[in-house]
């Protein structure tokens, strides 16, 4: 047929799946199942599953996987090799489908040491709507659950939501009789948060096992206007801690602070040769390999609606950094100070010259950087400010051979960036399925800020990448307090349930 | 009598008292009574001190009011005014004397909150010498203890070591059947750690209690050499902590990283704009009040022995800040960075932007400063590079409403510096009878870089104040492990019985 038919064809076919959203019945589903949905993410949360933690996650592993088993998957661990964190695998076909689709999630969760959580990160607690965030006994009372309350605990939103919304998602389309229209993959990775070390190997050695169309992924938070959105990539990431060297036994600072050379300056003097308050980072080269943002992505971008005025309010930040638009640095790179601590602190300070300080970063990759070019750019800049690199904690003859002695360590992994087209085919039934879940265009976004281990599934799978984000933006990922919006959760479920029956292409 | 024979009866008279030292009785004394003034020494330092505490202070004071009094002294607690720590005042006549010198010291110490330490600071523990430092039982054996030995444990140096000394030595006189030459008045403090907020009040109410003609202040470390000094002063001390604001939430700094402020680099950026690596202090018109260093000044300093590279190789630096001679810096002011802290570290550092970070500071003063300008210039330059300051943690509103909010919180306290003159006849009678116990003449220093309240006590009393110190060097006072080399006790306990029994002018 002419270009004319097939064009006609194409919106008879959109037609026919609009009539076909679910997103009533799911609704439907989940206001007489609020209730069990809760107490079933509840359970999914109180498993402990910080990412160096292997046993904890193995934990998971096994609980998700009987959960995928119930619901008619078959299901397996993938490792990349024995005693590293597996991946969770499940697959269900779907007869007559010409799409298999891979849906990526996340089931491990950051570190829990910082202080204040209002809650034990692994009991997660149903708290009333910011600020007052009261605990609250949701099991009481008779009507429905406010969509303003949050489940605090770790991994809420940062990503145990995406995968509890595909679980409910599958209950709700089998309550209403609805048939997927995809054959669907589900990885849900095991290390993410500890920077994916062995994830490139386990997809690689999976590569036709994962064989898919289109790679969903679920992780990360929602625009920042609340909106629902559309991502086609992720930065890459380094992370690596500095530790620098005074006096080998702590001095007065009455008796030395003249003489001595002090590690609580020298720290501050390392982070402030690395970047600038404004976050211009001084590591010359270091911005060489970064991909030109194009036409169609700067469309995209400019196209975004304003957040920052709120954010800054939101955050209570009399200023912002970088450029005016908070997407601004997310085509580039990034250097973030994680945290940087030399001496004692508190009423209990001491007037003493510290032997040691440290500091510890995290550098955000843009499309065309690589791990390796940016550890060595890193270096040389180190080495030309005089710094005597060493890999393993300094002796005395060491400390005292060299004026600017610093022990540098990597984090482990590292990844690239990954960036997809934003107008695909298959990128376009996504955005597509949600507009009729929703009732609007998803906003497009051609990178998000954050890292995953997703360069390595897209460039072994040869697919293209949508990120499809459920968490409410104001999530606290990362950090301490996470939680999730119980509206963001009802939400997540109803667009699930709208990939894995309301796709086509 | 004419000139020529007052000099020569000055001779005799210095004849008779070099045939009066007390040294060889005494050490015949200590050698009999080793473990019994271990001993002794180890009770008073089990006793917690944390100027903080004034609860323990007042039972360190009630001991040693105790002890003053079994030897006879009148001793009573002297306070500033209800609820503050005493002071610890004692007196003991001498008939016929015609000088009365004030002994000072201070009980209490410093922090304890120091990790590392190898014993806890209030279990005083023996150990064998450096490096090895393994605990020891002392009291097992017959000979001799090893001089080499070191006790472990908070105010071991200081500065309970001048308290236990001067009671040793009281003692081994009374067991010589030694008469003191002068009148003797004991003030040890109870706050000195804390920076001495009350004890200019104390000593100004006691002043009559107090009067005499020469205070010795026993506190600080011997030279670095290990020989005997004197020092004639103390420099003043300001301290103060900073705190600055990121967003009010913690941030995932994939996410924020290019767009909202970082506490952690805002914290060095203060750090920086404070000092640089090299020790130099960037305030501006923070040097304009020090006193300039006199030509007898510059002679005693010069004439200081060389302990810069055996201490570099000690300290296991490969190179010094400020000028080449350790003393370079004592005679100006310097800024230390006590702690700086923002973010988590180690293994389970997360990938966030910080809410907040603070850094903590003190500034050692030179004669001729004062902490009200000291402070005064660092606020104007801390307002200059843009600083919003306040006093109490800010509010939402207030961190959202100006670009850079740092509050700024100064210890209390704080004090000027004090220097007394290197030749008066006091001093030199002291000189004197420290040259004929350890047999060469004391190193002399203008001023030492620690602070104390001195200069209250030498404004009020009126009178010269000489500094004998008897601590090891590399005793870690204000560290952890804090330790006290038993040799140091031995010659301390000499020294004291030479000060009180072998001293005229």
């Amino acid at each position: 047929m002419g270009l004319a038919s097939a064009v006609l064809v194409g919106a008879l076919l959109a037609g026919a799946a609009q009539a076909a959203t679910p997103v009533k019945e799911v609704r439907a589903w989940r206001e007489a199942n609020e209730k069990a949905v809760v107490a079933d993410f509840i359970k999914m949360l109180a498993m402990p599953n910080v990412a160096t933690n292997v046993a904890d996650i193995e934990k998971n592993a096994d609980y998700l996987t009987g959960l995928l088993k119930a619901r008619g998957f078959t299901a397996e661990k993938l490792y990349a090799e024995p005693d590293t964190p597996p991946s969770v695998f499940g697959e269900l076909k779907t007869k007559g489908a010409r799409r298999t689709v891979v849906f990526y999630a996340h089931y491990d969760g950051q570190p829990i040491a910082q202080k204040g959580w209002l809650n034990d990160p692994f009991q997660p607690t149903m708290r009333t709507a910011l600020p007052e965030a009261k605990a609250v006994d949701w099991q009481a009372g008779a009507g429905p659950l406010d969509p303003e309350w949050r489940l605090f605990g770790r991994s809420a939103g940062d990503d145990k939501v995406s995968v509890q919304a595909l679980l409910s998602a599958m209950d709700a389309l089998k309550a209403a009789g609805r048939k997927p229209s995809v054959n669907i993959k589900v990885l849900w990775e095991g290390e993410e948060e500890q920077g994916s070390p062995h994830f490139a190997a386990l997809v690689n050695r999976h590569r036709e096992t994962l064989k898919t169309d289109l790679i969903i992924m679920g992780d990360g938070p929602v625009h920042q206007s609340g909106r629902q959105q559309l991502n086609f990539g992720n930065r890459g990431i380094v992370g690596f801690k500095t530790t620098v060297y005074g006096p080998i036994r702590p001095l007065h600072d009455g008796h030395y602070g003249s003489w001595a050379p002090s590690p609580t300056v020298m720290i501050a003097n390392l982070v402030m040769s690395l970047r600038d308050e404004d976050g211009r980072i001084l590591v010359p080269g270091i911005y060489d390999d970064v991909q030109p943002v194009s036409p169609a992505e700067k469309a995209a971008l400019a196209a975004l609606p304003d957040v920052e005025t709120g954010l800054k309010r939101n955050l209570a930040i009399g200023r912002n950094v970088g450029g005016p638009r908070l997407v601004d640095g997310y085509m580039t790179t990034t250097l973030n100070v994680r945290a940087i601590h030399g001496g004692d602190t508190g009423p209990d300070a001491a007037n003493a010259i510290a032997t040691e300080a440290d500091a510890s970063f995290d550098i955000r990759l843009a499309a065309g950087q690589t791990p390796e070019r940016v550890k060595k750019a890193v270096e040389a800049h180190l080495a030309a400010q005089g710094w005597t690199l060493v890999r393993e904690t300094p002796d005395a003859a060491t400390r005292g051979a060299h004026p600017r002695v610093l022990k540098i360590e990597w984090d482990q992994g590292g990844s690239r960036a990954t960036r997809s087209a934003v107008d695909s085919p298959p990128a376009m039934a996504v955005a597509a399925a949600i507009e009729r879940t929703v009732g609007y265009p998803p906003i497009k976004i051609p990178t998000v800020g954050a890292s995953s281990g997703m360069v390595e599934v897209v460039d072994a799978l040869q697919a293209p990448m949508v990120g499809v984000s459920i968490a409410n933006f104001d999530n606290n990922q990362h950090a301490v307090n996470e939680n999730l919006k119980l509206d963001a959760l009802w939400r997540g479920i109803e667009i699930y349930a709208a990939l894995l029956s309301d796709m086509s292409w």
